[in-house]
């Protein structure tokens, strides 16, 4: 990439680079360069079509008003859609997100957090992704400001904005079994990130709590690679095993696509032959022949909350640690309608 | 951000800092660095946690490894699903991606395209918005490495890789025409990209290539900002229409979805009362109760080609230049299924 340099333009005005740098940077009063000098560098400047180097800028003034924005999975709508509220937040606050998507491999989290710490972002926003524990250290130890994002770690004491899953399954659980359902089942992806576990764990209570005995067998966990076969295999577990299901909670968007094409395939009904509750929200739940009840994460506060931590460290560096986990609410719709009294 | 430096292993190890970046920089064979002073200056950088400067490293080498991918909307899941495709393909060949979306601002494509030249990319893939031509001569006349991606302006000279949009509306149109409609209408955004312009005239030839005369009716352009209170007007009117519709065609996802959602409202019948094509691919065609016709736009070799097409551009700046128009495929199903004969 060939740029015109502050030595190109001093070149063609026949002065030096120091008092082009003067000029362009606004200190030609300082430094009583002539009026007529300074026209012509700034004319010639314009010609060649001179761009600032921001970054040595930034690197004296220390703020390059830039987000890193770590996402894990830009290709599931939930995140995506979360980026689109983050970067919208950002740029009410004059600050510009530049994302990165690491595909839920801690792996490329590390690339992608090198990748921008080089690029001198001022801060970071993650979702996190399983196995990311010691980047969040990393981040920590070098005084690097970030917050998370609707993923966080309950060992580590970081900034984070989240939601609370323990108490969205609960619900939702609660929800099922005042319909009338008492065989409920969950998939989760097999995970040992936080806000899954609190996914399964509310659910578990939910069943407890209402004298509902928990059997091994309700609870799939698939793995994220492939859920595509996984899932319809664990379908057919589930509807095949003594204690068939009536209803289901999918613990995230993805899972519930996959099983409701599935549940199409089978010719099964919801919510006659299977109720369902997911997490995530997409405009498939609402086109969907029978509305899918969800579980609505308070995605736009997620989102803003996220940067307004960020710049609050930003501005401040000292100041106090933030951590707010938000409600979800349950939108109730076709999909877990109560049941019909059993007869006879 | 504070880092460990090349200085802080020297001042550690006791030796010159020149001689802990030759060990580093894996150069200690040239200069013949003992292996026992390398394994201690390796092993100090490993304690201090030493992060190689990638920036300093590859304005030297004048490679950073990393592109800049400016999208359009990353809320619209055909853009996050081909951003996907170019973040593997990307780091299959050693590169990372960093994430720019636009929103359909050109404004904040300046910005993105800003901040990502700053940050030294060592190339561009952009899927470019309205009005923003100026950023395209920009990037051509600094010799910028940039491939355009799905969407391109045919009176700029540039590399792209795009699909063909008349050529998909064509067989769209006649698609609709051989399975007995008539009265076809198309809906699209008010845009003067070539994409969209490209849509509406293939739909057009394909009724005038089938003798069937063009209403100015049947031709629906909403604004992309205001497009959920434009799609339902633009229903209303088009059904209320002395030539209504039997069928339609959306030029975008957005506009299909803010669409079925007004139509299910309407309590119309896909594909009797109104039969559907539409652009785009989403989980939501699949699962609809009336699975949706659409225009399968090669997403995964779009995204692959625009990386190869990058990276050859990177090896060999003197490469010619390379434009592409993939084929789309109709993918045919219940929502534009053959209409009845009619009797009597």
């Amino acid at each position: 990439m060939k740029k015109a340099s502050l030595k190109d333009i001093a070149q063609q005005a026949g002065v030096s680079t120091a008092l082009v740098s003067y000029v362009l940077n606004g200190k030609e009063k300082e430094t009583r360069v002539g009026e007529v000098i300074a026209q012509k560098i700034r004319q010639i400047a314009k010609e060649l079509n001179y761009q600032p180097n921001h970054l040595a800028k930034s690197l004296r003034s220390g703020k390059t008003y830039t987000i890193g924005l770590i996402i894990a999975d830009i290709s599931n709508p939930f995140f995506a859609n979360i980026a689109r509220v983050v970067e919208d937040e950002a740029k009410k606050n004059g600050y510009t997100v530049i994302i990165g998507s690491c595909d839920e491999h801690a792996e490329k989290s590390w690339d992608l957090l090198n990748v921008l710490i080089n690029r001198q972002v001022d801060g970071f926003i993650i979702v996190s992704c399983e196995g990311s524990e010691n980047q969040v250290h990393y981040l920590k130890e070098r005084n690097i400001p970030f917050v998370l994002l609707d993923r966080h770690f309950p060992e580590i004491q970081t900034d984070f904005v989240a939601t609370n899953n323990y108490k969205a399954s609960y619900d939702a659980g609660v929800h099922l079994i005042q319909s009338g359902y008492s065989k409920i089942g969950i998939m989760a992806y097999k995970s040992n990130m936080y806000h899954m576990e609190e996914r399964v764990r509310g659910y578990k209570h939910a069943l407890r709590d209402n004298h509902i005995e928990f059997h091994d067998s309700w609870l799939k966990e698939v793995h994220f690679e492939t859920m595509d076969s996984e899932v319809r295999t664990a379908i057919d577990e589930i509807l095949a095993s003594e204690q068939r299901v009536d209803a289901m909670i999918f613990a995230t968007y993805g899972l519930a696509i996959n099983a409701l094409k599935y549940i199409n395939e089978l010719r099964l009904k919801v919510p006659s032959d299977l109720a369902i509750v997911s997490y995530g929200q997409a405009e498939v739940f609402d086109l969907y022949y029978c509305p899918i009840t969800y579980v609505q994460q308070p995605l736009e506060m997620l989102g803003k909350t996220a940067v307004e931590f960020l710049l609050t460290k930003l501005k401040n560096p000292e100041e106090s640690m933030k951590q707010i986990l938000m409600e979800a609410k349950l939108i109730a719709r076709e999909s877990s309608k109560a049941k019909p009294a059993l007869t006879g």
